[in-house]
């Protein structure tokens, strides 16, 4: 681990604050929580918030700010949204129009967060069994796709499942199934396993999202509802106003991963 | 439901026990755990009881019996075991010389009984859950197969994992993985899903006991160790005489299903 990695979250939380850490936080605070983040007006927000309830496995809640406005998410740690992230995309009517490391100019006092559930904290668990992630083996992002599997829609929030998929061979597939049941804040057991035409995917040398993967003979592809989900579902929404984290620049909780574990 | 299956455990023994009911036990008294049987001499037991804990899988051990020559087996409800299975297979030297309704005449006193988790007990989980189990809408036996899994070797006992394999949609694959892993005590979780070919069968249409399903398009085959795995690798240890129960024609206790659950 190198000296970074093994900064507490409330450490590394700081060094974002303060402008000295800007890239991806993968590998990072090893063992804590960390979170896809999306920020909407008010408006807004009942709507987002009933699609993450209408469709838990891809959009987890693990934590949303108390009222409209507030910067903090006391149960995950001393926060203040506006400055630790360390990447933010802003955008304007569905259309992606800045990506920058700090929105305190463009907070707003009706500004609702959600922090969702990740895919770090369950490859973590596979990886702590002796499971082989293949994204993590060979240095890339995880691929995903966009699949035929529908939402349940709330609002102007809907749209088709993402997944990310990650090779097992079946037996290890099988248990992926056992340790992940016990994660439902992180997406929980994958949706699918076997073949990618039942669910709406072409080709899985082509992910939609992110790198295309080894598959070996003998291996099965196993997918899980992804949390670009509820960003495509925002984007085709087309609020006035929407902030997400940078793909990779997650929101870095206090929360430990085991703590999820619903059993 | 019929009459007959609405019976107790305990009634339905009685049936058993005074020869009213000679036939296989598979849809009788619902709820309750029904047990593969393996009796034999004291002499073997030791290194059968060891097989059955180094392949949990395959050999679920429910209950024994508390001393050589004890007929009862107390925690699985009033039974005698020489009287209250319908039917009997008699192995002498690992070849099958009889099959009978009673043991009494059999009996000696330095014969140890060994009760073993079977599929019913999973089966009916998988219904419950509104799962489709093909073996039952089809009303054939499962199909089973023999693979190229080897069984942890106790003395004697030895020899690869016979599996039973059950047809789903890999949503439903998924869930199955989840609610048997509940029970490990009648096998738990699948061992394998997908290929056949890689754990050594050549032909689903082809199974080595039981009756072939249908495997629909879409669909996987996942593939349960079995319970016929003890009963093969005590044929092959040939031990000088060993009871077993006939197919289907199962140990019926007072232990609820549910209470095997893990959680």
């Amino acid at each position: 681990m190198l000296p970074s990695q093994a900064l507490s979250p409330a450490e590394l939380r700081q060094r974002i604050r303060s402008g000295d850490h800007r890239g991806n936080t993968s590998g990072f605070a090893q063992g804590f929580v960390q979170c896809n983040l999306a920020i909407l007006p008010a408006e807004w927000a009942a709507d987002f918030l009933r699609f993450c309830q209408l469709n838990p496995r891809p959009c987890p809640l693990v934590g949303m700010s108390t009222s409209p406005g507030d910067v903090a998410l006391p149960p995950l740690g001393d926060i203040d949204i506006r400055t630790d992230v360390p990447s933010y995309r802003v955008f304007r009517e569905g259309e992606l129009v800045d990506e920058v490391h700090d929105i305190r100019e463009l907070w707003r006092d009706d500004l609702v967060t959600f922090a969702l559930g990740c895919s770090f904290s369950f490859e973590e668990a596979l990886l702590a069994d002796g499971l082989e992630v293949r994204n993590v083996t060979q240095g890339v992002n995880v691929p995903m796709y966009r699949t035929n599997i529908p939402c349940q829609a709330a609002g102007a929030f809907a749209g088709n499942m993402v997944v990310s998929m990650r090779p097992f061979r079946a037996a290890d597939a099988i248990r992926a199934v056992q340790i992940c049941t016990r994660f439902p804040a992180v997406h929980g057991a994958p949706v699918h396993l076997g073949d990618p035409a039942e669910i709406g995917i072409a080709d899985l040398s082509r992910p939609d999202y992110g790198d295309a993967v080894t598959l070996e003979e003998g291996e099965l592809p196993v997918f899980w509802a992804c949390g670009v989900t509820p960003q495509v579902a925002l984007e085709k929404a087309r609020p006035p106003f929407a902030i997400t984290h940078s793909p990779g620049c997650m929101l870095v909780t206090d929360l430990r991963n085991s703590r999820l574990a619903v059993m």
